[in-house]
């Protein structure tokens, strides 16, 4: 008999970064005998950040158990704090999961459910420091693993993520076989991809024009442990 | 009175390979003033390459004249070869435009429109040397520029190509800001995203795999410009 399918579930969810998501889906896609699954409450189209929408494939109740949860991030990352169903989804799924993953500020929302307690973990550079909040190890890396969990950066990390995935699950060679299928060879007309490498003016200005966002998303994290505490 | 927003408008089709959009769609959506449409036939949800759906946000009817006009690639780019309402959208289109741009298997379709004739342009490396077919240039570079036409190669060059338009249209601090926001510094775990940069074995297991892909991409074309010629 052949081997049942790699499932890899995805957590999808209103104003995801799309990218986050879409950038590991496209190497998802090429990995042998696997399926993926968008799951979300209901099957209603989700708009992304960029403003389109996607389509959910599964409910969140009919979702196949993973092999590997992976969990995108966006403003929407962190609008799921309260969300107690969409919580206790994400601790199912992770109990029986070979791997238990995360993109950008996705590592906030596996935190929220207390998958990353203890775990080292990276987000997105300008919320990275946050985690220690939710009782995970940040390290500044592009792509962190601490046992079963593997977080990646800020958004396009996700892409590089998704290679370290394929070739734990599937080896070497059948990931530089799907590099070379998706022509990824990167070659960004600019050096400014981190802060280390940014203009400090540059640096500067997206914290100071996120310093409300991480305000916010603060809050939302004290209001979800409280309950998480009730 | 404020400028007009910019307008991108996105040529959305079934089987798009869905990275060649999305990965420039992330960077779009962080330029100002900007408005980008996803523009197909009909509102239905559209299936990609990966399996699951994205909604189209406007018809082609419906659409608004497009600043940049943008195809992205896959095999469902072939599949429109045929369809002279996309071809004579895709001219009108362009006629008005600033930039007249693709990624990957996207520039056989603005090809088939006619719209590289005697242009420089390029395409996935796996059938790059086939632009030729349709009166194209090719030219083996991640991105290439060739008057208003800006196309870019395989897949994940289209994230290389979105910093290059952005940088033109918005200059190079804009792109820089935008480059560090979606943390752009790629670091693939292997070196294997170009063939020259692969292992042999593996460009020619890929030639393999996709020769009969060419081969019927070769006769839809064939079938493309008979018609046109009619």
């Amino acid at each position: 008999m052949a081997d049942a399918p790699l499932q890899i579930v995805v957590l999808l969810f209103p104003n995801v970064t799309q990218l986050d998501f879409t950038g590991p889906a496209q190497v998802f896609s090429k990995f042998p005998n696997t399926e993926v699954h968008l799951a979300w409450h209901t099957l209603d189209p989700v708009p992304t950040d960029a403003g389109w929408c996607i389509v959910p494939t599964v409910t969140l109740d009919d979702c196949p158990r993973a092999d590997v949860l992976f969990v995108p991030g966006g403003n929407g990352a962190f609008d799921v704090f309260d969300d107690l169903v969409v919580l206790d989804f994400l601790r199912r799924q992770a109990e029986g999961a070979r791997w238990v993953t995360s993109v950008c500020t996705g590592s906030f929302t596996l935190a929220a459910a207390g998958l990353l307690t203890g775990y080292r973990a990276t987000s997105h550079w300008a919320s990275l420091q946050m985690l220690d909040t939710f009782g995970a190890l940040p390290v500044s890396n592009r792509v962190v693993r601490d046992r079963n969990r593997i977080t990646g950066a800020g958004v396009t990390s996700g892409i590089d993520f998704a290679f370290v995935l394929a070739a734990e699950l599937f080896g070497d060679e059948i990931a530089r076989s799907i590099q070379l299928a998706i022509e990824y060879d990167p070659a960004p007309p600019f050096d400014n991809g981190s802060p280390e490498k940014a203009d400090q003016a540059v640096v500067n200005k997206i914290i100071a024009a996120t310093h409300g966002l991480r305000f916010q998303r603060v809050q939302k994290a004290a209001r979800a442990l409280e309950t998480a505490g009730d």
